[in-house]
């Protein structure tokens, strides 16, 4: 019997952690909604205050069933409302007068059910949004708290799967119902123990976001398990994720819509933008969220968190009794993103006094099955291995009794040091839990195993270094105001502000001036026509390059006049721009555009079509450092084409990260005035010698959002 | 208590299906290698006749035990060696003497371990040559034939593993005891059942494709799951792979090695020459086998084969109980492969009549959980997607209770339709038994479902089409003879034999000539040093294009020979070419090169250092025909640009297709006598103008092949 845990009060504590249930619609019947979470609350020994609801009964499971909400003794911190969508608005209006905190809202028919259900939702939320109460849902299952067997839902998963002994801290928080049952009955077979059972329903006024800040400040909760389908406040999301980071709790979220089928199959029952799948990806990597998309993997990782105080990271030791399987795991954790490094001459000169020629001493390491005559030498191996700095993590695979033989060196080497080892056993090894207690996780399937192993080490990895923030959005006074019109000299004149390096260019308003200036910056120059209202130069006959002379300039600025007036008879023309003509090693597209869940964000890519239809791009959420953005180029699987491909001179990456850094300043800096902000191409010379901004745009944002803030101006 | 069967004779029969067998070095200790098989084959009721042979031992196991092989009343087919290394060839000869068939050596120390060994191996192999014996390993860990006991290993994964009932039909081929054992441990928990259980040691005399040829014809074995380092003969085993295809078994393959470290550990204890893991990859998919890299996806693989005879194909119907596993399951199936098509109307009208209008109708279909008190709609359902035309096969999610109150519809569709239905059921259903026995596979995992399901319906969508056939030997008279040197003219000339379309051009021995030849094929043209020395012709200056007249003609001529002549003094050069220019949508390069397991294989790419970078090349074992060429075209992520990317213009893909497999004609033609061929590029023009070769190359094949079969012309 679990008594209700006080902890620290949170707006939505008294839908999670609730002292009190009331059931509106309680029924005696176990297999009915309004039944099962009596079932659940009284079999599973809740230990707060129960009051059924239904004028029809005198008792329910055997609890005093009160006629009314009205007539309880005391208003319940949370009302199961187990009634139709069309009765929901007028009971939510009698739970605020009996001064009920918290409601949840099992009917559905609400936005999920075309525009009527729409409707009927909004006016619950104007409702809800003129009181104080909490309402989770509509078209929600409910929660559960598994360490008070606080049941406010009507899932069967709790009458097959085996209830857990003692408490959790893993929580569930899912955007269906569905997926929350499978994954809790999965990770329940797996064992792990569970603190909140949540899914979110249709978010009408708690949303994902909300329930996730609640979870990184819970002290019950150290894993949330989430499954998603779309975000509906990014920035809210972003600072509950760091507050995962900050208190060193493992968020794992599944995120489901990655093709055009799924999020087709998704949108058919979710009313939230959706967001860019790309973006979604890079913003769960930024924020060292594991992103999984197998639910056996989800409740591995949930277990594996016990183990994230050990010392652990990408350098994988792997220890076999076999060539053919040290073989296999290599090639299984390279394919992950671990590395398995060759070990320094000093450890495979130790492995080597107990390992026959035959075996392997590199890394992967086969000590052969002769260890299993030499059990002594383990215990040397696996304490070299703890001592050494060449690697983070030691995975060892041995079957059955011969992990057995290792298991008491291998434990006490695990208790006496501080670096993960992990174990993967194929057989039937007895050893198993005491491995485990020895802080020794062990896997019984090796593709289970490298499924695990490999986010999480990647994850310990990016615990060490990740100090990511999300950009404060700036006070009004901070923003440069944009003219209502930029030209691409203005584009490039702004960003230069922001440290964004020009070409030697000027614009010129005649032929003459042309000349002139291309006298001053020096030949061959380029000359381009100068218009917001052309987006399209090079159609517009608008581009003439390597221009030689001052006859060749004189002839270009007529020249792409002419066109320009031919193509656009309407355009604004602001003159002509005659630049140095550039030359480097490589064009990137430096761009800015606004996610619908995640605001402005950075994508950086090589120029040209193939990158394109390869779609070998990097994204960031701003801001993005000069480190970052040398992350973000060595994503790219172009970046070999900057660093000295083949014998060709290296590109000056320096210069090229210190751009990208001024990019997402000058970004943040015009925040919601923009769009859309790109300079393509960003010209990377050879090292040492810079880059150029060879042209830019920024595309005004030309619609008023609901939720901006900061220095919005919106023009028609 | 089972007979040995009696099938028609092999050469490995004995080895694989012996009618007796003796154990020299035979023990009492069933835990020594020498005890372990006598343990097997007592308890396990294998019924031909044992001989422990050991002068220490009366009897062991409760077998008489005999002095030598001398002292045995008969030849047995099948002599075990459990002795040491140094002994072996001695005992060989001994075992050829007595009229022994088959022997296996379990000795280690040969050419796994160092030059000494491998002198040992060399002797062992010349010796075998000399006699009929069929001689397996060494380095091995023995056989196990589970249909007749007859164990001849010492596998301890027998103690562990419950041993099948009755005769099973799935054998295990591996490179490596361990894979061996721990497939066969996981494959046993999966209720497979296995006819072979075959490792391969050092495959001194017998290789992996013997084996493997045997288990095609093999009336037990229905189904391989193997696992591959390095195949030591290519054309036998593309052989045996063929065989397999046309007795529709299933044949699925892991191979090891597929990143450098994993490749590094593999050669450490593998003699065989490294093949391209892409060329392994690309002719496993040629050869219908499926490629795996999970052993508990090979078992499951294993298990589905029971259902081959059902209709299946790659374009799938998820039905679920759940948007969100709709959803999920459509991400999944087709990040796989598959297709999850939109149903057609009348298929998504008669589902509309039992699906509320929050469920899904077109696929994923979401019956929603209200199908739960409609069961009869489903058998409606169900037979409507049984009866379509649109879709090959349906998976059904739906979550314990929920799957068995469709169960019996399920199951008498299934057995009344052809077409193959699979559950996935992570709750915990009891109808599953019901609905395999009515050829319902059904899988308590969803991973683990469409990591099996996925590769099934590819193997069963590409056994409908796969009509590939290896290339015959051509006879010496059917080959082209090549002449000593090889310049670009004479190659492109050579290809041009075999229908590769060349362009307009002609050799000029000088300037006059030059101006000459572009006079008649018309201008601009571009000029080429012709030299079999000079393989760089841009580097060495040996290129002009874009010549517009007589007088840029010859001094382009006077260039490149001035060029050429400082770049490589002592080329011997045959003059310039003179070509149109022609231009187009695309460059590709079409190749042909050795890999040592393989032999010549066929590359396709776009042109150009993204592409390289990119690694998008589709490859293919010879010959390759224009439907093959039009696949491999569309296996390119850059396809796209050939197809009318953006509004542009398409290319002509039907005369690109017919070049590749003329170029694949002249490979076969030339078969031996060349090391590589290249046409690069390939340039192939707007849609009904064609393609042209505007560079080739051939590399004479400069070294004796041992095993060179036809007409081998080889050069110092």
């Amino acid at each position: 019997m679990l008594a209700p845990v006080k902890t620290a009060q949170h707006r939505l504590s008294p839908l999670l952690n609730p002292q009190s249930i009331a059931i509106i619609g309680a029924s005696n019947n176990g297999a009915r909604i309004g039944g099962m979470p009596l079932a659940h609350l009284t079999k599973f020994g809740y230990q707060g205050q129960i009051y059924p609801i239904n004028p029809k009964y005198e008792e329910v499971f055997g609890l005093r069933c009160w006629p009314s909400i009205e007539d309880l003794p005391a208003a319940p911190d949370l009302v199961v409302l187990a009634i139709g969508a069309a009765d929901v608005l007028p009971m939510l209006k009698r739970c605020a007068a009996k001064g009920t905190k918290a409601v949840i809202v099992y009917a559905a028919g609400f936005a999920e059910e075309g525009e009527q259900g729409a409707q009927l939702q909004r006016e619950l939320e104007a409702y809800v949004a003129t009181t104080d109460l909490v309402v989770a849902g509509p078209n929600a299952m409910g929660f559960a708290n598994l360490n008070t067997q606080a049941h406010t839902n009507f899932a069967s998963v709790f009458n097959t799967a085996p209830m857990q002994q003692g408490q959790g801290s893993v929580s569930l928080l899912t955007q269906s119902g569905n997926v929350c049952a499978a994954v809790y009955a999965i990770a329940r077979r797996l064992g792990v123990s569970f603190s909140h059972f949540i899914n979110t329903g249709n978010e009408a006024c708690v949303d994902f976001s909300q329930y996730l800040e609640y979870l990184a400040q819970d002290e019950a909760t150290e894993v949330v398990m989430g499954y998603i389908e779309e975000l509906r406040d990014g920035p809210r999301f972003i600072a509950a994720a760091q507050a995962f980071a900050e208190r060193d709790k493992l968020l794992v979220l599944y995120k489901a819509g990655e093709t055009d089928k799924g999020s087709e199959a998704v949108r058919s029952h979710t009313s939230a933008l959706a967001g860019d799948k790309a973006i979604y990806q890079a913003a769960f990597k930024q924020l060292n969220i594991i992103q999984s998309n197998d639910f056996v993997q989800m409740a591995e990782l949930a277990n594996l968190a016990r183990y994230r105080h050990l010392s652990a990271g990408k350098r994988v030791a792997i220890i076999t009794i076999s060539g053919a399987l040290g073989a296999i795991l290599a090639d299984k954790f390279i394919g992950q993103g671990l590395e398995v490094p060759t070990l320094p001459e000093d450890l495979q000169a130790t492995l080597r006094t107990g390992i026959p020629d035959y075996g392997m001493v590199s890394n992967p390491v086969d000590v052969t099955g002769n260890v299993v005559n030499d059990p002594g030498f383990m215990r040397t191996a696996l304490e070299a291995l703890a001592q050494s700095s060449a690697v983070d993590s030691i995975v060892i695979y041995a079957p059955g009794y011969m992990l057995d033989r290792m298991a008491n060196d291998l434990a006490e080497v695990s208790a006496q040091y501080t670096k993960l080892f992990i174990a993967i056993d194929t057989g039937a090894a007895q050893s198993r839990e005491q491995l485990r207690a020895s802080g020794v996780p062990v896997f019984s399937d090796i593709g289970v195993a490298v499924n695990a192993v490999s986010p999480f080490l990647l994850w310990q990895e990016r615990r060490k270094h990740n100090t990511w923030r999300q950009a404060a959005k700036p006070a009004v006074s901070e923003c440069a105001q944009l003219p209502a019109q930029l030209n691409e000299y203005d584009t490039k004149k702004l960003l230069a502000q922001f440290q964004l390096p020009m070409c030697d260019e000027r614009c010129a308003s005649n032929a003459d001036e042309a000349v002139a200036i291309a006298d001053a910056i020096g030949y061959p120059v380029a000359l381009k026509i100068l218009s917001a209202d052309i987006a399209h130069k090079t159609e517009a006959g608008g581009i003439k390059l390597n221009l030689h002379n001052a006859q060749q300039v004189a002839q270009a600025f007529a020249d792409v006049m002419r066109n320009a007036k031919a193509y656009a008879p309407n355009a604004q023309i602001d003159g002509a721009l005659v630049c140095t003509m550039e030359s480097g090693i490589a064009e990137l597209i430096v761009g800015a555009s606004r996610d619908p869940v995640f605001g402005m964000t950075l994508t950086v890519g090589l120029g040209g079509v193939l990158t394109e239809i390869y779609k070998d791009v990097s994204h960031r959420l701003l801001p993005v450092n000069t480190s970052m953005a040398r992350e973000m180029l060595q994503e790219l699987k172009a970046f070999a084409l900057l660093d000295g491909y083949r014998g060709r001179p290296r590109a000056d990456i320096n210069a090229a990260c210190q751009a990208i850094a001024s990019f997402s300043n000058a970004v943040l800096a015009l925040q919601e005035q923009v769009q859309e902000v790109e300079v393509n191409p960003l010209l990377v010379k050879e090292q040492d010698q810079g880059v150029r901004m060879l042209d830019a745009l920024i595309l005004r944002n030309h619609t008023t959002h609901d939720n901006a803030r900061g220095c919005t101006t919106t023009i028609a």
